[in-house]
């Protein structure tokens, strides 16, 4: 298995006081730590809980954070994400709303004496049946930067989420398909045609945030004229592709009204698909902010583990 | 390439007056026909035009019907679909709505002097953009069935398709990519996991068809409650199949009311899918009637081949 993007500041002569993993379906980054929670160093790879058995967690962590351990000493690593699912290295029962986004963690097997590894639950929602894997994480972070926020977080993504947060608590929370959804008809459609991969129009998008926003059932309508007037009208690719964004997105936030409707919306993913949500909801005289996803997540897993700690 | 379902009655002794041939992106069937539109022999296979390059189209229909030909004689093959489009045989321009669903017919290059071969045209709508091949022979079979039909034709398929008809004439369209999304989400999507590739549940498809109705920005928040839904209550993969047709069918009715308001609809495909059509309409208390696809085909053909007879 490669690893394609392993950053280059992971030299043999850092030592992890704990380690930090962000451990998705995809891909698993890890962040060597100081106990105060800053960057000492950080990798990234390929080896996403989706292409691990359960007894190839251990050897895939050890191979990218290896040369952070000391010798004679267990380091702690604390991991967020589809680590914790049935399918991933053991399996951290959700822990269900309304609770505290950071929750008990589980240890996981290992066989090496110089890793202790703890794993974050996840959250369930049981009405409407919902459930997230690592975005608590980042609540997580946003808690332990605001602690006293309250309000409403949107979580961009493959799979949304958005989450409402009350006195420390989330007490409700939303997914979306919207990110998966976007990649199967711009890939895999008959639309893939006529979609560009890259390119922004931007009123193109914002008119069909509006479309989607009054009239949600006519992006049902309006996905095949995407190809139609790309063949009988050379619509732009680039323009397609902001359409097809903004009908998407446009749907998430015409079901997600009750979330963001009166209130500010902190968004986490300094992205560009963050900036796509914050206009849309800047079209809907909505407040927004943008947090980092990333410091978020380091942020969260720096409680969890502080928590531990104080074990 | 393979002919995965060539019909048995395609026997050598049989002699066409003239070929009828559906020719689709993924599938071609032809029928061996009688002067007066009887079926005298079938065949099917998968050389469907997405397959083809334009050299290849000849060779590909030779290999079919080759035993259907008469010596020293040329016959006539008429041939609608995806085969007329721009990267088919050779590209048939739509013609554009309000028109009658049968067009000009025109002939396809060919070197063997056994064959005569024209290819009907597709229809498109400039505003709102939309195009339609093969879909339009259909209506004209309907037509050519029942020649005073006004009112509404709905065509259940990978691409949804509803057709206002009056006096003779398509006066508007609609395509909906309800069949093409449901095979995305139910296959290629996070869904995958939790939709059966059979079975049914009627009454959940009833109550997802009317949550999408009454309120079509819910489907966007629904649809990963079935993957959740399956995580936590072991919902049944049957009726998770049946409530995400439901919810995607009812999204594109939410959005076709004003096709299918207050008018018998027509639905061409006497399949499960067109019986899943007639009973939602149903439950929104609008009458339909199903026809069965295949025979509107050879009916909109055998028009099109009298209207060349007639030349």
């Amino acid at each position: 298995m490669s690893i394609t993007d392993k950053s280059t500041d992971s030299t043999t002569d850092i030592r992890a006081d704990w380690i930090a993993v962000d451990w998705g379906t995809s891909r698993m980054r890890a962040w060597a730590m100081s106990a105060d929670g800053k960057v000492l160093a950080s990798t990234s790879s390929d080896k996403g809980m989706g292409s691990l058995a359960p007894d190839q967690f251990e050897d895939a962590l050890l191979a990218d954070i290896g040369q952070w351990l000391s010798p004679g000493q267990r380091t702690r690593v604390v991991a967020c994400g589809m680590v914790g699912a049935r399918q991933g290295w053991v399996d951290v029962p959700y822990k269900a709303v309304p609770c505290a986004p950071a929750g008990q963690l589980m240890a996981a097997p290992v066989t090496d004496a110089h890793i202790d590894v703890r794993l974050c639950p996840g959250l369930k929602q049981l009405a409407p049946a919902d459930v997230m894997r690592g975005e608590e994480t980042q609540v997580a972070g946003l808690l332990a930067a605001r602690p006293g926020f309250t309000g409403v977080v949107c979580l961009p993504g493959t799979h949304s989420k958005w989450v409402r947060v009350q006195d420390g608590q989330i007490t409700a929370f939303q997914t979306f398909m919207t990110g998966e959804l976007y990649a199967l008809l711009a890939e895999k459609s008959v639309l893939r045609h006529s979609i560009a991969p890259h390119g922004w129009d931007a009123p193109a998008f914002a008119a069909a945030i509006e479309t989607a926003v009054d009239t949600p059932a006519a992006v049902s309508a309006r996905l095949f004229s995407l190809r139609a007037e790309a063949l009988l009208a050379d619509l732009a690719p680039e323009t397609a592709r902001a359409r097809l964004s903004g009908y998407l997105i446009g749907l998430e936030l015409a079901a997600a009204r009750p979330y963001w409707g009166g209130q500010p919306v902190a968004i986490i993913g300094a992205t560009a698909l963050g900036q796509h949500y914050a206009t849309a909801l800047q079209l809907l005289a909505a407040r927004s902010e943008i947090h980092d996803g990333e410091a978020l997540t380091l942020q969260g897993l720096h409680a969890a583990y502080q928590q531990l700690s104080g074990d």
